[in-house]
């Protein structure tokens, strides 16, 4: 038992966490994306809140989605590992149990001389997909014990999940990332691995089969085997009734993972805080509220259209949230997406905190990236923000007497 | 494996480390040395570089020069102990490997009574030393099947190197540390250590036989019995390809302890420059220039030389590294030696870096103690700046997904 839990009590309070995914930015001609930003209600917030700067995994360490998430929910990132297969089935809407071997998959072209004629099947539409999909699911539903699901990805992406008794992760690729070269067979070194190295291999076997009349997607490949990580519940963890509020599947996944409740909620921002007004009094103490468009504009190296989303996200979503007085009103970023760079980076993510509790800086601060460098919170890892939210909701009790 | 370890890749991008030995420093009438310096090269940089604060060790601990540097290595200067005798015969040149037992000496002056009559042997000049130690060489080859190095310091002191089978370190100094007293025979509690206590007492026999004729070097004491670290190579670690360029013996050696490539130099600043310059498209992806003189003046207590330094590296030294145009500088010092204290310090040390990936303060701050107090990189741990320097030279994959 870690300190966090167990000092945690259960309050009436109310924690409200905001994720501006990709929030933390780069300047251009001076000033970021969110210094950029018009955002005269997030300012005036920044006045009486503390401001401070999160680092989501370590200093100069560029986080994908699951760990950056998981340290914001209170979990070491570096110990609790989501790899690529699960976090692929988390994406597409699947909800792996922690015995559930993930796997990501490809169409491939095998060309006859065994070789790997395109690693990407000529990149195949959707439809294609999908319709391929359906055809391996139903040609192959088990395997031993295992029960198969296959889900359709994007273009010729998908997922493969075996369901079976004493599968494990980690196996070797059957990918072997470039064209010209002979698919390899899964593999592992370890002997409690013979299992899943069979049932694996024999997918690859029975998919070629199914596949045999297509010219282009005649072969599959499979990589980022993993299985979900066994994560204590924040409910047992921290006594905490959480829910979840966010339009991308992925998101909604690792908050299950976690054991928060997944609301149902549309594609929009305005479906997403619809949701959140109509669960505000419905008996969960925190709720993790993620928007992801900041992000996505990052990625793009966007800059007008992330600074557009954040000064969208001040006048509509808001003031909303506001409206329903929570006790503790975080806002924040799972890690920095610099339009700049244009991908996820290492940078320290700016972090907003609303309570009665806490010190706001003695200067009128607006709220970005330098702001927060120089907030009252300070620099702190993200896994410890829980900390914060916790403490600010008086829902930890005094460590010592 | 850790977690840069496992991240690291190989780019194209150049890093320069430039190390200020003993950069840090403390105010005299209001302002430090860095900050007393006229420097408008490193002032014009700060604006648009991250400025920050490194802790060496950790709050308030004073680093020798081996830990500083390993820890600006990116290792950690705990786990990795560069043993004093290790530090010894770096500092005379000697490239001691993994089983050599190092120990520091002094020629000493044995009296009538068998007590020691003077530890430092009178002090006994220079070139006394260069030939008692060219005797004792010449005496004693070898003991054992091991082969011993005796070589010259300044004054009364000189390094012995044993290379044989299963030598090992953390033996009890033969030094009573007092005169008056008698020499103390080298002794261990572990029996693994028998060999090594018979071979460093022979040498002591041996040595004592040798010098009969001396009236003050008559005698030799040893301590700081030590096997040098076996340390993970930055080649093999982080993908670097890593060079050096110190004028110094010891800065040469603790780099290559870590695999470095240590560059054929001269005395001077200009010559280490040069170095540089010639060796810059010669393949190497990480320079560290080592510059020695401004711990040296502060070691002297004398602030206005530290602070001529500082200003001549601004002047002369740093518009040469700029016309290179690293993708990343980084401009720091190992630990703080202020002027006040004449010595090392605990104080931590003001960092600059420069690439395009930082985000600069947004007032105009000039190169200092306290502008790096405030600065966006914030106080971080030495160890941690191999981080941000891997990150910034895009050196690093994503953690997770």
């Amino acid at each position: 038992m870690d300190l966090l839990e167990s000092l945690a009590v259960k309050t009436e309070q109310k924690i409200l966490l905001v994720v501006l995914d990709g929030l933390g930015g780069l300047p251009r001609k001076g000033k970021t994306e969110l210094e950029s930003a018009s955002i005269p209600h997030l300012d005036q917030l920044s006045g009486k809140a503390g401001l401070g700067l999160l680092t989501p995994v370590d200093v100069g360490i560029t986080p994908g989605s699951g760990p950056a998430h998981l340290a914001l929910f209170g979990y070491d990132p570096i110990k609790y590992d989501v790899g690529r297969g699960v976090l692929e089935a988390l994406g597409i809407g699947l909800h792996p149990q922690p015995s559930d071997l993930c796997a990501r998959a490809n169409f491939a072209t095998l060309a006859p001389d065994g070789t790997i004629g395109d690693r990407r099947a000529g990149r195949i539409p959707d439809d294609l997909c999908v319709s391929l999909c359906a055809r391996l699911q139903a040609a192959i539903p088990t395997i031993e014990d295992a029960k198969v699901i296959v889900r359709p990805g994007i273009g010729h992406r998908f997922v493969v999940v075996f369901q079976g008794q004493g599968l494990v992760g980690g196996l070797a690729d059957s990918d072997p990332q470039q064209d010209g070269l002979k698919p390899l067979p899964v593999a592992s070194p370890d002997p409690a691995a013979a299992k899943s190295v069979r049932v694996t291999n024999r997918f690859i076997d029975l998919a070629t089969a199914a596949l045999k009349d297509q010219d282009k997607a005649n072969f599959v490949l499979l990589r980022g085997f993993a299985l979900p990580p066994s994560i204590p519940s924040m409910r047992d963890r921290l006594k905490l009734t959480p829910a979840c509020i966010a339009a991308y599947p992925m998101y909604r996944g690792l908050a299950k993972l976690v054991g928060m409740d997944v609301l149902e909620t549309g594609s929009t921002w305005e479906s997403e805080v619809t949701t959140l007004r109509k669960h505000w009094d419905g008996g969960h103490d925190f709720f993790f509220l993620h928007l992801k468009e900041t992000d996505k504009a990052g990625e793009d190296g966007n800059f007008e259209a992330k600074q557009k989303f954040i000064e969208q996200f001040d006048e509509e979503v808001l003031p909303q949230l506001q409206s329903l007085k929570p006790d503790v009103l975080c806002i924040t970023g799972d890690h920095s997406t610099p339009a700049l760079k244009a991908g996820h980076s290492w940078h320290e993510v700016p972090v907003l905190l609303a309570s009665p509790y806490v010190c706001p800086s003695d200067t009128r601060e607006e709220f970005g990236e330098r702001a927060c460098g120089r907030g009252t919170i300070g620099r702190i890892d993200s896994v410890k923000l829980m900390n914060l939210l916790l403490a600010n909701s008086l829902k930890l009790r005094k460590f010592g007497a």
